[in-house]
């Protein structure tokens, strides 16, 4: 059995969406148990009248919420009774506990998963690796999106051993393609971390490292895992997602200005809603925090229930096919090379 | 009269391209004088037969093609015969050339200019500003795109002030909303290099500056230029083309999927005509390497007619209007403030 925690508030859907998703996500892995924390009434009144399997629920009773405009230090110390703090201290305290989800305040649950859950054994800093649609019909992995910003050469080669791993126990992809984002492909190109890092990432043998990766050809396809410092993995991410639904926003636009296109669109209504299922960010779960001792999983504010239940499977997965343990093994083999 | 050097080989369509967008710019503007670098023989035959004005054009013969494989600081020394050395050579040594257009080696015309050319009074560094098309039928300018990689808090107060007067010169922008790229809006984000030019930013009073910027609002029409270093730069410009690339290259595959899309797709014309129009980068020119102690504008390589006539008039725009005057005025103030 494997216990995962779902902290059900804080998210713009919350608690309905946190809620469903644990439920369905219940229903599909038989040997996964759910432990959702937050208000008990409130948790309870929208389980009242539903089917699932008792034995396999649990609520721990949290009564207050974090905000996102919060100060993280000041959340995690004074908010104990939180939704995410219970969820939290559920992954200190108890060994059975795997992982956990919330879709609250970022900033407060990195510096919660810093401080109070840990890192896995030899590792420098955690990151965050969301997932992304290629145009190919495949995804890939961007690590890290804004996590840490200030690295060395050393945070990059640990993000392609985690992001390996993740990609692997959770997506089945026997031998990720990892890059370094860069200003051009050559060897030789970037600044002198990027120089560094190459080599690094060369002498990995863990790690298919297949060199670097312009920002242009991220969602190409050619890629399974892109590795960068968190600002520009930050610029990465945001600028992809905002130039999706810039372009889509003005395509709207444009159809409902005249009745020709109008008709046009109602022709392709299949494919538009094909691009938009691709497109939408909901289907690809959350952004987890690798490296952390305890699988943490960050859902978007806005995840509906399908993006909840999403989340649950990527925590769910990173337990099952021991995620924890081959990471660990390998930046073991790391750290003794360098002794 | 303003004189500009044309640089006519080393891009994908060169010279045809160079040359036809040459003529094209002639023919527009009365006050211009061109002078055409390259093989003499070859830019003859292509101007035989056409009509323009034989004495606002001028042949400088350079028999060798600097390469994009060429290592730019060998480039430069070895081949001083080249279409692109002539042309910066012209920039050198002749007072009354204003400024040259190149669609070659982006390495080789860098090098070049912050060697041979040199920066105006107090410049750190040159940096690109490309110009990209919002969703809102404006633009905006990204300064730097990857000039410069390792940067100091003043490089980006410098960027702003120079991109400030390029899109106030050029571009009719009176008085450009000036934003800095960082990971969050708020006013404390970010490393320190972004704390520290964001205070800079506040107190450079020929500067709008309207705070930070996340990437993905690039394109929504509310910035005229957002200032950052060239790693970020590189990676903000290069996403947000590939995004659109990968997308439209998707949407396309899906319409000959299905008769009936096609169908609808035929009804849209219009509109994905309009569409493509506006993310046609070829009419948007090419990116200013601003800071040069002369206009140095760098046309795509595979810059077609149209691209290089814009080019020519972004080099026209800024001698005519005192770029280098106006910018080195307010370099002058901010350095005596320091002092």
């Amino acid at each position: 059995m494997i216990k995962i925690a779902v902290d059900c508030f804080g998210g713009d859907r919350s608690p309905q969406a946190n809620i469903d998703g644990s439920l369905s996500a219940l229903e599909k892995n038989k040997d996964l148990y759910l432990i959702l924390t937050g208000d008990e009434e409130i948790i309870s009144s929208h389980l009242k009248d539903r089917t699932y399997d008792h034995e396999r629920l649990q609520i721990v009773h949290a009564p207050t919420v974090i905000t996102p405009d919060e100060k993280p230090t000041d959340a995690i110390r004074l908010k104990r009774d939180s939704s995410m703090m219970a969820a939290v201290n559920l992954l200190r305290t108890d060994d059975s506990v795997g992982g956990m989800v919330s879709t609250g305040s970022t900033g407060a649950l990195v510096t919660a998963a810093v401080l109070r859950i840990g890192r896995l054994r030899n590792v420098i800093r955690p990151a965050f690796c969301p997932i992304l649609p290629t145009m190919t019909g495949g995804i890939v992995g961007v690590c890290d999106s804004g996590a840490n910003v200030d690295i060395t050469p050393e945070y990059l080669q640990q993000y392609a051993v985690f992001g390996t791993i993740y990609l692997q126990t959770v997506y089945n992809i026997e031998k990720p393609r990892v890059a370094m984002l860069n200003i051009g492909t050559e060897a030789g190109k970037g600044d002198e971390l990027r120089k560094k890092a190459y080599t690094l990432l060369e002498n990995t043998p863990e790690v298919n490292f297949v060199g670097n990766m312009e920002s242009r050809d991220l969602l190409a396809g050619n890629y399974d895992l892109v590795v960068c410092d968190g600002f520009s993995g930050n610029v990465l991410v945001k600028t992809t997602e905002g130039t999706a639904i810039e372009l889509l926003k003005k395509l709207k636009k444009g159809i409902f200005s005249k009745t020709i296109y109008k008709l046009g669109a109602g022709l392709m209504k299949g494919l538009f809603d094909d691009f938009k299922e691709t497109m939408n960010y909901q289907n690809y779960g959350g952004s987890v925090l690798l490296g952390t001792s305890k699988t943490v999983v960050k859902g978007h504010g806005s995840s509906n229930a399908v993006a909840v239940e999403k989340c649950i499977e990527q925590a769910f997965g990173m337990e099952k096919n021991a995620f924890a343990e081959k990471t660990e093994a390998i930046l073991d083999r790391i750290s003794n090379q360098e002794q």
